[in-house]
């Protein structure tokens, strides 16, 4: 694979090189990690690649691996840039050939997020979101006991993702992770809800297949001088009737990334916490709660094949996040080999991405109109 | 002490009555168990109480104890009946004299309760409201943590109460608990804020000092047929900028009674879990965790001195209930003995009652208007 | 009932009282609270009794109360004395014709303890002994679950209870509660096994019905002049091939009173913390775990007959302590009574006590010899 | 690297591929997979290995290395055979000029072990034993804790490691792993201690540097016809007075990997939990337990050099083994290169190997006479 962004003293590239070497079935090769062609050659460097693959921009890497034979040129490639620079990005890479890993939210706003997703159903290549929580096999149980039914119909869903590294005004200060989340020129209409609140939503959607309908946000900037907000809390309608609570925030001072999920049915109800990502814990009306914990037998096969180690011993965030470069690479090594017999593959979609814009959006605007908002469709 | 409502079938009643016992400073000497004159006598007698004075009806009990010398009679009276009664009872009671100890939610409705506060301050007498989750020693020191300005600025409080039990249609099928609280003639506007919301409002201004400015609910009856809300989830918004995320849910099946509060500070930030009631979790920004359990001398005194045996030794809910009792207790000891050294007191007052049917009422006017909604005072 | 020991400054003489206070069906009419008359008398005060029934010694109060009309004495006596007075005023009171609520241990060695059970056999008196850790709801469904097969045989106990409070010498500076419990003229030949140990003992062989073969301990003196040990920890052989593991601490610096037992089982396995009462673990070889929470219908009835209130709201210490007093009041009340249709009672006996007292005293032994040491019985 | 052992049907060679390919420095070249050539060929492929460097055996595979030129041939081999294995293979490689990363435990016996030694100290090569535990950062911040000073004195270890999966006789069934280790012949003289109570053991050590005196065995086989035992307790004496519970299971019915330890100092205690691995919690005599989180700036460099992603993404098992690889590649290039500038090193080296075969040695003989049994050394 290939990687735009993700240089020297960024964050999430390194976790998606992590990601992709856990299992030995994809190689890093090429890059353009940096907007400044020096850092990307630094830190094509540490990475141990061929120098002349190391690119000072990703419109000359998408050209020059283009124009390599088919047998050496990248299969795909991963984006891990700032927000704003990810529909460009993808854009050009779907146009030149390629196959697409990219961070999320997909794009800045809802009409790039539109237009990727025409690009890329023209394109006939494969273009994996990373909402890396999904990879989580815990995830994938929960999701297979709604839809088989354990659960009933479901009724509520409380979903929150507190964090609090931005009680200070890092931003301020130059920090760079914290500079572009809040800049509204490169992280779009908001900061705390598109960064963690769309992973809220989006794993949600994954669990429970439901769809929102409407949303009443309250989004506040409580550090002095932020241009976005740094919280949000959000009630949440569904289609077909279920309701829930949505809430992120960068500034609950000591959360670290303790997003966690409730999904109450009329049956029975389950509750999954990312920072114990080994144990889903379901609950019943007349019966004991019930502990399920990964890789055991009594999970699911949806669940246990994104398993890599027996129970007990845990597997974490990168396992996770690999799981979704598992299911992209499968996609593409299908694509590749002409067969699309591998499918349906689990790892989310330009249409999740579509989703996830749209979530943001819609709550950008309730909280403007402080009133509860409908979704556009 | 005597007590109004809490017969045999009733639930809240014996809990009073087992706060009241544990401490071997209060008696139960009298009662009107039921508004059916037979039960009560039966539910006298299951209590070993004198016949004479187990009373067919709350005015009858009112009149006679008052009637009885001074030294005989009862001090205080307990009123533990559904809702809609809690009003006329607490007037007959204070007007012949006696002080008051009642369930919450105060009253039927704001009107009831704003003339409660004028006849409570008329009379002189006092009157203790049973909002009994603030009676745990570490909710007390929850809040002196918030008092002592370890937590800074409060920015944002999360306060949830999920309960379970109504997901079965049992109001309709004569369960007498859940029948009375979902009948708007007995409950007044609201089941599920009403019954249980209105304790994680009482808990989170407490905690906190904080006074509500507006919310914006959203109620719902999943259970088709109940004429209130078995589900509320309300933003909030508090004077002086902080915001913050309410809900509860009678239908939220598994879970018992998890209420939890988390407050969120410029400093630091509390967490606590009635389940778990002996624990206190602290996080802050650049520290580890702090894990408080009762019963500690690093405690503050205001926690300690509600704390009857050594830490790790858990007390839990009935103890935490005494600890009202016990206040009012020592209120009423005061007055009576005609001193009034001993205050301040540490229990819910008449004002906490208005306050939280005000809190209902809007709520109840949001959830309708769909809208954010202030209060007014 | 009436007291002996539990004077001012004393601490399990007050959980007795609340624990009997707790239900309303036991009320602290006379004591002997100190072997310090004055003392006696001032607590006495504080405890509103009649000055005519707070006695200077337990002699007095066993003959003055023997000479009262049946219906005005006391039915039993609550003995909260340091170890070394249990057996003396047991025999006393037993022999004056009372029945008899003990704490524990319930001598001061096993000769004592064999002497006791000839009296409480000749008396035909109740005799209860406050391993009040037997009390606990969830203790009762361990027991429950195990004999009705479901853990199928049990393979191993693993029972530790670490205290940290020893830590510092306190003894030597006078605390109370510290002095006699370090005392071999007090608390006879263990510290640590005989005040802790021994209610890890108890709560295996409660649970189980598992008798004890053989151990082997290792007692240490952690703390510097300290005659008894602070640290015991013991390999474990019980009847039947069953192996264990049992360790107590007063030196675990940081605990407080965290006694947990697991018993695995050949199809399941159970596991239970006093910090945490409510919660019951199991653990299955290819099933999720299971957690149990008090006062949950699809509990037994041995378990929610000994609940106060809905599951959700803990219930704790003071609770389980006053279902050890609620089966001895029962017991006493049908002895008085003349009836003997209330039985089987569900408190631990003399029975009890000298499997206790044997279990410290082969302890020592091993200890000292250092080697594995087989119980006499 | 090489790696010897880890066949398609292998468990643990997977786990060190993993840990290997994790942080993109290590790169699998060659194998000897399995003693049946055909199995090592396949495996080969599935690893998308040059057939022409997977080899039949070990001894050709060393020999056929050695015989490569510098650049090409593979740096160190990894070794993830069964126990008996060990030995000659890796002093096989050891002979041809490779370093040896080894699994545990190191060999079939105190002498095989002792002699290793002496080939790796003649060898000049680097040797690492993955007592992977230790790759965690919060075993390394607890070293680094006791190491500051902050616990004081050691007093007491209590570590236990009880698995269940060995309940049914899945050895005489045929399951691979269960076989070999239950096998004397391949796993020595003991199973459950050998496997994983040396884990706990080394654990033990890592963390507070204390040896071992003298050990109080008690081993039993509960499934009937198995030849090692599935259960040991044992009761430890530390040089320097500190004492000791360890235990391991493989019977623990339900219990997956729940390796604890608790190390109690005379000013502070410790645990940590192997199954929450991003955990670390201290208690405290007189101020709130802490709860230290992986990746937070509050903790060690030695501890956070280890963690790879911010604090509340969790890592897990497979980053911590690949710690142990990160240290060993370390320690390996720095001697390739001929520079020794990179140590100390910290990984388990040949000297832990010889520790943890004396433990288990002195385990079995102390189990054996069913008597404290003091290491020879």
């Amino acid at each position: 694979m290939g990687m735009v962004g993700g240089g020297r003293d960024a964050f999430i590239g390194a976790v998606h090189r992590m990601a992709a070497n856990l299992d030995g079935q994809i190689e890093l090769v090429a890059g353009a990690f940096s907007s400044d062609p020096e850092k990307s050659r630094l830190s094509g460097e540490d990475l141990f690649l061929d120098p002349s693959r190391v690119y000072g921009s990703y419109e000359e890497m998408a050209a020059k691996e283009a124009a390599l034979p088919e047998e050496e040129r990248i299969d795909f490639v991963s984006i891990v840039t700032p927000n704003h620079m990810h529909f460009p990005v993808a854009k050009c890479f779907l146009e030149a050939g390629f196959h697409v890993v990219c961070d999320k939210p997909m794009t800045f706003d809802v009409e790039e997020a539109v237009m990727l997703k025409e690009i890329v159903e023209k394109s006939g290549k494969v273009f994996a979101l990373t909402h890396n929580y999904t990879g989580y096999p815990m995830v994938k149980e929960a999701r297979q006991l709604v839809k088989s039914g354990k659960l009933g119909k479901i009724l509520k869903i409380v979903a929150e993702y507190p964090q609090g590294w931005l009680i200070k005004n890092i931003d301020a200060e130059g920090q760079k992770q914290a500079a572009w989340r809040t800049d509204p020129t490169k992280a779009g209409a908001s900061s705390c809800i598109g960064d963690i609140g769309t992973h809220a939503e989006n794993l949600g959607r994954y669990i429970t297949g439901l769809e929102l309908e409407a949303v009443c946000a309250e989004f506040t900037s409580f550090v002095p001088g932020r241009k976005l907000e740094d919280d949000g809390n959000i009630l949440v309608r569904y289609k077909g009737g279920a309701k829930g609570v949505l809430y992120a925030s960068q500034v609950s001072v000591g959360e670290e990334n303790s997003l966690t999920i409730r999904v109450y049915g009329e049956k029975a109800s389950l509750e999954w916490k990312q920072e114990y990502p080994n144990d889903l814990l379901m609950k019943y009306p007349e019966a004991p709660r019930e502990l399920l914990r990964r890789g055991n037998p009594y999970l699911s096969e949806e669940a246990n094949k994104f398993s890599r180690i027996p129970a007990g011993h845990p597997e974490a965030f990168i396992e996770a996040f690999a799981n979704i470069y598992l299911e992209a690479a499968r996609a593409i090594r299908d694509a590749v080999e002409g067969v699309s017999v591998g499918g349906p593959y689990d790892f989310p979609t330009v249409d999740d991405g579509v989703e996830g814009m749209r979530f943001i959006q819609t709550a950008v605007n309730s909280a403007k109109a402080e009133a509860w908002t409908r979704f556009e469709r």
